[in-house]
C-alpha cells in the first residue's frame, strides 16, 4: 500500500465513529485516498456528513502513524495480505436491524509481532467479569494454559478479572495471547493493566480499531466485542454476572455462528449468573481446554472422557454383583442361605460364587461361603 | 382388601426379588390369595418357579404385618385407594429391553402420616453424592427449603449426604418428606441416619418396596431410584461424582417422562462432575425453588426474573450514553469539544446535554459543560 493510501486510512479511521458501513462503502467505491478527499471537503451525502461532520477537520493521520511505528506497530486494512477476512465475512450474514454494529473494520491498529490472519486461524476468546472471584480467575488462568497446550491464541479484552487472567496465564506458558482494545493502543486501560498490555504488545499482539489518543467509553466496549467474537472460533464466559459485558461477547458470537461456552460455577455465587443463564440458553457447558479445542479444533481432536476410577467391582455380572451383595459382612453362609439373600435360585448361585472365588473376594471353608476383605 | 389378601400381598412381597413383571400378572390374573397359594405349591409355569424358588418356603407374612402395624405403618397395593397409580402408569411406556426393571412396584410397605397419592401429585426428588461437599449441602437445604414454601414434597433416598441435606431442611421448615427406602422399613439404613429416618416416619413418609428386615443391596439401590423418579414431577442432582447412583434416578426420570434438573457447581468440584454431564446432556440448569416448580408447576407458576441492579445509566438513549462518555472525568468541555470526543455533529450533542442535565447528571457553567458526580 502507498504511504498516500495509509494515510488516508489513519485520517479516515478518526472521522467517523466506527463502525461507519456508509464511510466503508465511499472507500469500497473512491479508494481511501479520494474517499478522504471527499470526507474532507464535506463532499459526500448527506447522512455521511452528518457522521463525519464533528471531526473532518481534524487529520492527524501523519503523527498517528509515527507513533504507531515508534511503538513498532502497523495500520491494517483489507488491502493488506494479514487481514482476517473470514473473521469478519461472518458480520454480512447478522440482522443488521437487530445488531447494526454488525461490520467489519475499516482498519486495524495493531502493535506485535504476531500475524492477524494466522492467530485468527486457532483462536479462542476467554472473557469474563472484571468483578471476578478467586474461582473464575482460576479456572480462566486453567483454560488459558490448557489452550496454549494445544497451540490456540487466546483473545480476550485486557480487563481487570477474567481476562487479566486469561492473558496472564498465557503469558506465563509461553502461548500466545491477543488483547482487543476499546482504547487507541497508546491509552492502556485499565492503567493498573499498563504493564500487563505493554507485555502482551510485546510478546502478542495489540489490536484496536481506535486510533491513538482515543479513550475508552461504554459504547466503545460494546463495539470491540464484536471483534473479540469475530477473531475467535469460540468464546468461552468463564464468569459473568446478570449485567456482564462478557453477555454481550457470546452474543455476538452466537451471532456470527461461533460456538459460545460457558464455564458453571457455584449457584451461591453471582459471578456465576450471567454463566447459568448462558448454559440455559444452549451455551455449550465447558470444564476443560480440551472440550474447547474440540468445538473449534479440527476433526478427530475430541476430548478424552473423564477418568472413571477403577472398582474390582466393575466386571461383575448382574448375578455375582447380587451374589455378592448377598454375603455377610461378618460370618459365614450356605449356598441356600446365599440364594435366600439374593432371591436367586440355588443352582444359580454357585456359578457367580466360583467367579468371585477366581476374583478372590469369597472363600469356600468346610461348605460354607464367606467374604475374602470387608465390602467396600 | 381383605386381612387374606392382604396377608397374601405380604407373603408375595418377599417371595420374588422385586420388581418381578411375572408374579405381577399372575397376581392380576388370580388374584392375590389365589397367586399365593399357587406359588406357595410351585404350581407356577417354570420362569416364575426359577424367581420364585428361593423363598417360596418363606411365610412371614403375619409377623411382617404386625410388625409394620407397630410401627403405625400400612402395606399399600393398587387395590387401595392411596396407590399413586398415575406415578407408576410411565414404566408402562419404557422400552423394557434398555431397562428390565421398568414395572411398577406390586406393593409398598408405606410407615406415616401422608397419604402417597397426594403427596405424589406435587412433589419433587432431590438427590445427590453420599461424598457431598458444604455446597452442596447447603444448596439442597435452599432447595429443599424453597419447595416447601411453594407447598412442594420433597423426595429422597435417606443416604448421607444430599439426601439427608434435603430430607433434613424439609423438617427443618415444616414441610413433608418421603424416603424411599433400599431396604425394609425396619432396617434403617445408614445407620447413622437411624434418629432421621424415624423422624421422616413420623412427620412425612417412609417407602419401602421391600418387605421387613430385608436388607439394602446394591442392586437394591437402583431399583429404589426408579421409585425416586417415579413418585416426583422432577427430579433434581444437586451434586454427584462420575459414578453417582444419582445419574441412574436421573435416567429413571428422563425415561419416565419427568422433568431431570442438575445444578452446576465448580468446575474444580470433583462432586459437580456428574451434575455437568448431565447439564451437557439436556437436563435443566437450576438455581433456585422456584425454577423447579416451573417445570412441575400448573401454568401461570412462571420463576420471577431475577432482579437486576439498578442503575442511574440504564434510561439513557445511545446518543445520551455517547455524549456522557464523552465527558471528562474532570474539568470541563465546550459543546465542540464534546461532539468531537463524541463522534456526534454538535447540532445532535445539544439535545442529549439538556437530558442529561434535567437527570442531575452533568450542568453548565458560562458556557461549559461539566459532569456533577464522578462516573461509576
Amino acid at each position: 500500500m502507498s504511504d498516500e493510501a495509509r494515510l488516508a486510512f489513519a485520517y479516515l479511521s478518526r472521522v467517523a465513529e466506527p463502525p461507519c458501513p456508509q464511510l466503508a462503502a465511499l472507500v469500497r467505491r473512491e479508494g481511501p485516498v479520494e474517499a478522504a478527499k471527499l470526507v474532507k471537503a464535506g463532499a459526500v451525502d448527506a447522512d455521511l456528513a452528518r457522521r463525519t461532520e464533528a471531526r473532518r477537520d481534524i487529520n492527524t493521520a501523519a503523527e498517528d502513524l509515527h507513533l504507531l511505528a515508534r511503538r513498532g506497530g502497523r495500520l491494517v486494512t483489507a488491502d493488506d495480505d494479514e487481514w482476517p477476512l473470514l473473521s469478519f465475512t461472518g458480520f454480512a450474514g447478522v440482522d443488521h436491524r437487530a445488531r447494526p454494529e454488525a461490520h467489519p473494520p475499516l482498519a486495524l491498529w495493531v502493535v506485535g509481532p504476531g500475524r492477524l490472519d494466522d492467530m485468527a486461524q486457532r483462536a479462542v476468546a476467554i472473557v469474563g467479569t472484571r468483578a471476578a472471584t478467586s474461582y473464575g480467575e482460576h479456572v480462566a488462568a486453567e483454560l488459558a494454559a490448557g489452550l496454549v497446550e494445544r497451540d490456540v491464541t487466546v483473545v480476550s479484552g485486557g480487563a481487570y478479572g477474567i481476562d487479566g487472567a486469561a492473558h496472564r496465564a498465557t503469558l506465563g506458558t509461553d502461548g500466545f495471547t491477543v488483547a482487543v482494545l476499546a482504547s487507541g493502543i497508546d491509552v492502556p486501560y485499565p492503567s493498573g493493566h499498563t504493564a500487563l498490555l505493554h507485555r502482551i504488545g510485546q510478546e502478542g499482539l495489540l489490536v484496536s480499531e481506535y486510533p491513538p489518543s482515543v479513550r475508552p467509553a461504554r459504547h466503545r466496549f460494546l463495539t470491540r466485542n464484536r471483534l473479540v467474537a469475530a477473531l475467535s472460533g469460540a468464546t468461552v464466559v468463564v464468569e459473568a454476572g446478570v449485567r456482564s459485558g462478557a453477555a454481550n461477547t457470546a452474543a455476538w458470537a452466537r451471532a456470527l455462528g461461533r460456538a459460545v461456552c460457558a464455564v458453571p460455577g457455584p449457584v451461591t455465587s453471582a459471578a456465576s449468573v450471567g454463566c447459568h443463564a448462558l448454559l440455559r440458553d444452549e451455551a455449550n457447558l465447558v470444564t476443560r481446554a480440551a472440550e474447547i479445542v474440540e468445538l473449534i479444533g479440527h476433526v478427530g481432536e475430541l476430548a478424552p472422557d473423564e477418568v472413571r476410577p477403577e472398582s474390582m467391582l466393575d466386571g461383575l455380572s448382574e448375578a455375582e454383583q447380587r451374589v455378592y451383595d448377598a454375603m455377610p459382612a461378618r460370618g459365614r453362609r450356605t449356598v441356600d442361605q446365599i440364594a435366600v439373600a439374593s432371591g436367586l435360585p440355588p443352582t444359580q448361585v454357585l456359578g457367580p460364587l466360583s467367579m468371585l472365588e477366581v476374583c478372590g473376594l469369597v472363600s469356600r471353608v468346610d461348605g460354607y461361603w464367606r467374604l475374602c476383605r470387608p465390602k467396600p
